[in-house]
């Protein structure tokens, strides 16, 4: 098929190519498929650069229309919406000068100088109700190009010297306006086709922002704010924001004290309390169990090494800078570097003598603690630490095991997020880009037998994949587990890296049955990632409520008065013989004031004992949330109990 | 009693006081006691101060006889045989010349200018004849003061530059001759009284030495050697040495891989192998259930710390100088060291929240990793090292709990060295000076009871003591477990030590049941010590023969042929069912082959499996050192081997 005179071909994500008239545009293009796209077409990808899907296409192109589905027809209504919160301003507020208005992860922000004026949160329903009206009013984002000198022109009319400082550093070439309604901002756009599609506001924030970050410009005001095409998932998304205020882990981390912080130790590195460190020994013994099945075995190397191992492994070169600097001694001249990667060490453990090719997999494991420099305003609870704790692993393979090695991998993977109750996930596969097969290390035939066993691994396993071609890093392919949490939120867990490079520069070898020397695969990988961030995630997952194996404190044991304490610490004696962990609630409090404690304090169980209990040996039970669950002999509640744990842990 | 005119007072270690004619000797003073000790003493420690044992007394002083089993007799014989060795070599080797021979550690030696003649290894036995023929000789040491002078001049007359040096050096005031024989030494002494005490010579090593140990100045001769009282000694001695060579935990470590080094990651800094990782894996949670059960809670703090922290706590200002440095930050000009120890952390985490009388004692338990600076030269195995993990727990309790909470260590560490196997051991209690009262910090009061309890602690445990004091450290009173290893050797492991400063500098509290403030005491404790240390003792101790509980490889499966692979992999996974940890030899290799390579690797257990085994679902076992034990059934195998742990892990 080809194109010619008034048609051009267009080229869909499925490959299929249809011809339009010239100039026509991607909202055209969506209605000629179905009426039902083309209202929810909010931008398309023009040769993967995001278009206005009103704007005239010339020539033969690839598209991809974009829906609320796609980051980028999110991205361009927030940024629309941020033009809607500017025209509502200038409506209410008039002679404000405008600074930048972007879309950011979660809705946009405009920043603006209100003058002598302060503005105050009451303000910002009257804004909103603004916003809505002009967007009812169905107003065109229409894109103008534009001299630089009539551009000019007109914020000097208007007198808005920040938009004068953005057009005089921006290079000459095509300018463009985009204007809607009364009002019209210096912009690149894209953005949706008119303000109708906006259904829901919330203004959510106000803020102080340096112009152009600078502290010695003015100080601005940013109002952050959300929109959504239907009222209803603005009300879901506010209702999210309040659960993820309530399971904020750290919170939860001290209201549970499960860790905390020393100024004195220094910022972002954790110190884990009792009940934090039992429930990650618990989440490290799950996971070195199914490991040991799996294979793996345990080592344990030091926390620096000389910044010669760090120069051979290419990791100073690259991080060196911007990282913890050199520790160096007294004597000796010697430098040594606090280890950002357990890798490097691994490598020198598997040289430490001659391999085989019948000895392979070689799968080194190691909770490696790690340390990365962070500039404190980056630091966040445990999900941004200067030290942490991976679950790292190498495997040390031949280039035939590498696909068995993966499919081994996956199962550990999705076991773990079984017994963690992660059940929504999907895994991204990183391959080359095909345009740029120069950036990357390795022999071409083994990064194809290698990206084909990621493919493959997966599809068996049936895994839902997305396949990013070029996301691969420059030393091997990929695949990484984007997991949903309880309040839909995406996080990055589990990654499983192919390394070409690492074996090439620690000069590895095996060798082969052929009595030649070759050269291993490496492979990385971590189910959890970081202990930290991964417990962090876990904590606003479940809320602080862990599952029955995994919580610090399993039970609490409360006797109605001190008369039963004796018979309370027979209990714990007996359930802790049956690694049962719990403690023995012994204030002189009321049995009802213990209870209240004890949900607060989300324990899953509560043990009662009394009189009643004492003389018949057994206990009364109530679990968390759910209040009394009946009597129980003690070895039947040590079944129940040992049941409950059992059936989440199996595969 | 009173001494008048001729008559001194001698006081004996018993405070028991006798007295004697002015002039006697300690040698008459112990023939006043009896022959028998008479003939045992080499030396005397004369107010505080070793003497020759024929020495006049002239005044009242305090006595103890010094015999063999003192260090300061030992180090006396040592001393003399040095002279011993020199009149040898002197008589052999006319016209050589005499740096210094001190006593060491284990035995004593000599370095020589031998001019141009070089020493050979085979001439050491001429010369132990020549030191064996002087001893019978029984040539009394005699100690002559002489003018500086006449010393000068007797050496220069000898050609002797190296005594001249050391005359040039001596502060002018007595100095002393030793002669004996036909040698004549420069030294302060003491000796023994005749050389006829040395029934046995052996010297061990010839070494290069640079005079005065500057390699601007020229090397000398070396010449290390041992002496003892009776011949049966060396034999024991050398047999020692034997066994210490093959138990060398460096040899055994590489041999079982253990644990291996590498120089680009550092020296001193471990790679622990999957083996030895078991190994210390289960060390950490055999201590760390016996932790659970005494009411210990596990913390997890970082391998760094702000340099503020250590000012803080004083360690900074302490050792800064001459450990690893701070580690800078890109950015923020922050400064972290790498922690030389658990305890500044764990006071930060007491400090996390208000605590209350009723809340201690609190007890924070970390096996934590610290770093400590040592010059290459002192790194040996895994007994030196430069990063290595303590057993760490520090105590937070009032102070009538100490006693209590030292019983409670006490327990520990007994019930440690049981299930090890160290039978031998003895305790040191370090109390203050009652002279130098003001060099210790805290108050007069709390220490008086803290060593009365820690008396009173080891008293009431039976233990076998040694009170020293002057020994504890300026901010508390300790006790230290010695324990004497399978070659007799003593090694210090386990430490229980108060400490008053801490608290005070970290400014820790507690609200008393006065509703006041008070200040916590602390109590630092490691049964282990370090980790590293303690393996590498262990390993020489059973000589590499773990404990059954302990071996990282508890048995090896052996097939009788491939044919029995499978039901090779059916009896594993049934053993490791219950926990019984071990490989299936599947090389293509003749059982008696396996077999062997099963012993050199010091598997307790070997699994045969054949024909036979396979049919009657039986294994036939092997033990390792001892030789075939007979057939059983599986399950019966597994209550046997379950049996021998829960045996040697009893209380």
């Amino acid at each position: 098929m080809s194109s010619s005179g008034n048609e051009i071909k267009i080229t869909f994500p499925d490959l299929s190519v249809r011809v339009f008239e010239k100039g026509v545009t991607s909202l055209e293009i969506a209605l000629s498929i179905s009426e039902g796209l083309a209202r929810n077409v909010l931008a398309a990808k023009i040769n993967g650069e995001i278009w206005d899907a009103t704007r005239a296409i010339d020539q033969d192109v690839s598209i991809e229309l974009l829906t609320w589905k796609d980051e980028g027809g999110k991205s361009t209504f927030w940024h629309s919406s941020a033009h809607l919160l500017a025209e509502a301003l200038e409506a209410l507020y008039p002679g404000i000068k405008f600074g930048i208005g972007p879309p950011i992860e979660n809705g946009f922000y405009y920043d603006v100088d209100f003058g002598d004026k302060t503005l105050e949160g009451a303000e910002l329903e009257k804004i909103e109700a603004k916003m809505i009206e002009l967007a009812r009013q169905k107003n065109e984002f229409v894109r103008k190009d534009i001299s630089k000198q009539d551009a000019v022109g007109y914020f000097k009319e208007k007198g808005d010297e920040y938009k004068l400082d953005l057009l005089e550093r921006l290079e000459d070439g095509t300018i463009t306006f985009y204007e809607q309604g009364g009002f019209t901002d210096l912009c690149r756009g894209p953005h949706i086709p008119h303000t109708g599609y906006v259904k829901a506001v919330k203004l959510l924030n106000i803020a102080g922002a340096y112009w152009r970050g600078d502290e010695k410009n003015k100080m601005l005001t940013r109002i952050y704010g959300i929109t959504f095409p239907k009222a209803k998932e603005l009300k879901e998304y506010l209702h999210m924001l309040e659960e993820a205020k309530k399971r904020d882990h750290r919170k939860l981390g001290r209201e549970l004290e499960l860790f905390t912080f020393s100024e004195k130790v220094g910022l972002g590195l954790p110190l884990w309390l009792p009940k934090g460190t039992l429930l990650r020994e618990r989440l490290v013994s799950f996971l070195k169990k199914e490991q040991d099945h799996t294979g793996y075995q345990q080592v344990i190397t030091p926390h620096i090494g000389h910044k010669a191992l760090y120069e051979t492994s290419g990791h100073y070169e690259k991080y060196g800078k911007d990282s913890f600097q050199p520790i160096a001694t007294p004597h000796e001249g010697e430098e040594f570097l606090l280890k950002p990667m357990n890798c490097p060490h691994h490598c020198e453990i598997y040289k430490h003598k001659p391999r085989s090719y019948k000895d392979l997999p070689v799968r080194y494991a190691e909770f490696g603690t790690v340390y990365r420099y962070e500039q404190s305003g980056e630091l966040h609870g445990l999900t941004r630490v200067r030290g942490f704790t991976q679950d790292d692993a190498h495997i040390f393979c031949r280039q035939d095991q590498v696909k068995e090695e993966f499919i081994k991998v996956i199962d550990l993977v999705l076991y773990v997020f079984k017994a963690l109750g992660f059940d929504n996930y999907t895994a991204q596969i990183s391959l080359r880009d095909p345009d740029n097969m120069e950036k990357y290390i390795g022999d071409e035939e083994a990064w194809n037998k290698a990206e084909q066993a990621i493919i493959e691994a997966a599809e068996e396993k049936g895994l839902d994949t997305v396949t990013e071609t070029g996301e691969a890093a420059f030393y091997g392919p990929k695949l990484d587990f984007m997991v949903k949490d309880a309040l839909g939120r995406s996080w990055q867990l589990g990654t499983i890296q192919v390394d070409y490079q690492l074996p090439q520069r620690f000069e590895l070898e095996y060798t082969g049955s052929d009595n030649q020397k070759h050269r291993p695969v490496m492979i990385h990988r971590a189910p959890f990632g970081s202990l930290e961030r991964f417990v962090a995630v876990l904590i606003e997952h479940c809320a602080g409520n862990f599952p029955l194996w995994l919580a610090p404190e399993q039970l609490v044991i409360l006797p109605i008065s001190e008369k039963y304490a004796e018979y309370a610490s027979k209990v714990k004696a007996l359930l802790a013989d049956n690694d049962i962990t719990g403690e023995i609630d012994n204030r002189d409090e009321k049995i009802g004031r213990k209870i209240r404690d004890a949900e607060v304090k989300k324990i899953p169980f509560m043990v009662i004992v009394g009189e009643k209990e004492q003389e018949e040996n057994k206990i009364s039970l109530r679990k968390h949330g759910e209040g009394d669950i009946g009597s129980f002999e003690l070895s039947a509640f040590v079944d129940f109990f040992q049941g409950i744990i059992r059936e989440s842990l199996n595969k």
